[in-house]
């Protein structure tokens, strides 16, 4: 037996409507503590990987470890159905886990709506990734930024064209991209300090300067998601995909790991060439 | 003469703007208590009959009974010219009925906008049929609802299918679809009162269980209509379309009939089998 | 080296925006007084003129004399990525005068947007037209109204067609067109005062009745800028062009001069046939 309830507009709710245009089926792994669910974009370039803690719904019970596969469109069409000041339980009973259940009961209690969802099967969409716990010596630099600013540079560089590159040194923290009619490249000066808590950019680890080269409209997706939250934290590596998070109360988070383009000036460089370059700039 | 004023925005031009998707051009049958009418939507499926009373507008007058054909969405485009504040005054001054003038007065009164709008031939739109005046000896079961809440009901259903089923016992008002992906069934504890004029379902009148299964975008068409109103008014019987019912003030109205799905499973079914049913369930 | 400074959203911006529809490349002329800019629209119809006094700006600097082309939608596109509160610069220091660079700076400074943008070759569409200073003379008749009333008619016209007729004469002034199912006709009675800087349609300068017919697709073009101000100032001859005007603080100025489209009716017509038909109105 699995069931949770929330309230209509809820963080579950806007996150899955915020991962619908990279992902359409996605596995869910449950268990008492919360429930992960992993997916990967359909073009194989975003991994997705999230943990919703139980201590995030109104009310969570998870008897026993299950995994199920969701059809994220139609479950997003159904949680659309909801009314405002609606409680929204997710409920399977089935032992064979063929069907959801999600019910919406109105405040006064004189409605309810009742929705059986079939469960699809998504074992292959199950990965298991390590999910580098330590990130601080994993990635060359990380740094925080308020999520609405990070949806404005994704804006403002829509107006040119799809490649973005993130640049990361001590002193600048730039997106920039190229196109016929012009360049756009944006410059935030960070912070250099261990709490990211403002309304600033804050460069909170650096190992190196480093660069990554990405399609703008994954970058789009992530940021996206990232509004639902306050801040948003983004590591770069030259040897990993760029990693994305947004933290979901204390222990939740959804991650992003975006596959960086290759650029013909980044194949042939390496991570000492980098480190030169740095040397060179002071 | 026929002549008629009223303000922009007035629940004439509501009705005018809400029942274009279904019906093209209309008959209208004007005498000294006000107009009707009767439209027949293209595929036959709903049949549209409305009384505005005199008392509705600002100023009314109709010296003789007249009968004209109205192209709907030329006369819905030249009142969306209106401008906020803006009197209006709609008038046939012509003894051919060839045209009619819709005039636009400003508040302060240095602007007027005249309009001709020409008339068409709707003879073949003019339907008489008899309107149930005895509603409660022609249908099993009757509510009302507030029209939010009925809209609500089609815009949850519409997340899966295009048919809808209504269900009405005296436990349960339902509304239900079912489609590919899962199925939405929303249930309704009514009230039993004689004094319905309230923000909740209740079931004026019940002469046995009965159901019947509809078009869900006619259903939404009517939802439409019905928000202009606080309350609409539903009518089952499974010998007639289902009727649903607004009060347009104290003696008008406006009704979709719309005819009903002919399923499998009713087809054979008698009243006396639903009868049977309702026994069993007690 | 030429360089302005605004805020985000400023006046420049949005005219910017609003010239889109017509004109794709135009010609700019820098002076330290201000800048000019001119423009045909592609299809040959409307000719624009507009002059931006360097006061309107927060610092404006041009040290001599130039003339630059510039592609208006990529322009208008990079302008977009600004956010809420930036300061923007428009700079040229290339002496070549091939690239014109943008510059956003947030309130707190710590982030900065660059941006280059090619300038193009637009000395075709440079015009020396001589710009009517005397306007009074060259004029059949001058009015001036709310620019919102003026794009509000043009929006009540475009519910029949593509023509609309501007007559004017000393007890009214009137846009009308016609179209296969009906006509519309808006009418204002006109104040005759030297101080139109009031809610309300004014006649500020009449040597005899005229009227014009325009494409109404035009007229919007001319509506739709002119609500970036509060009044707009309407010019008709039967020898020129119809002229929209709204002024840019004290010096400056935005100028639509629009071809007017010949009918048969006024193809045989000469002044001196409109002073006839305005003796025998008398």
């Amino acid at each position: 037996m699995f069931e949770l309830t929330m309230a209509k507009g809820s963080i579950l709710q806007g996150v899955l409507e915020a991962i619908l245009d990279l992902v359409n089926v996605a596995n869910v792994d449950c268990s008492s503590k919360g429930f992960s669910l992993q997916a990967l974009d359909t073009e194989h370039v975003v991994f997705l990987s999230l943990f919703f803690p139980s201590e995030v719904f109104r009310s969570y019970r998870c008897d026993e470890d299950c995994s199920m596969g969701i059809a994220i469109a139609d479950m997003v069409d159904l949680l659309r159905a909801s009314n405002d000041g609606d409680i929204i339980t997710i409920k399977v009973t089935d032992q064979n886990f063929e069907d959801i259940t999600i019910t919406f009961e109105s405040p006064d209690k004189t409605k309810t709506t009742d929705m059986d969802l079939q469960l699809v099967d998504a074992r292959s969409h199950r990965l298991k990734i390590s999910e580098w716990h330590d990130m601080e010596s994993e990635y060359q630099a990380i740094f925080c930024m308020p999520s609405a600013q990070f949806m404005l540079n994704c804006k403002s560089l829509s107006v040119i064209d799809d490649d973005v590159v993130i640049r990361v040194n001590e002193e600048v923290i730039s997106f920039s991209t190229k196109g016929k009619s012009g360049c756009v490249n944006i410059s935030h000066v960070p912070n250099k300090t261990d709490n990211p808590e403002k309304a600033s950019v804050t460069l909170t680890h650096m190992r190196g300067p480093v660069s990554l080269t990405l399609n703008l409209r994954y970058m789009k997706s992530c940021a996206k998601v990232s509004t639902l939250f306050d801040q948003v934290k983004i590591g770069l590596s030259t040897k990993l995909p760029l990693m994305v998070e947004c933290k979901i109360a204390e222990k939740g988070y959804i991650r992003y790991f975006v596959a960086p383009k290759i650029t013909e000036e980044e194949e042939g460089k390496t991570e000492t060439e980098e480190a030169k370059e740095e040397s060179k700039k002071k």
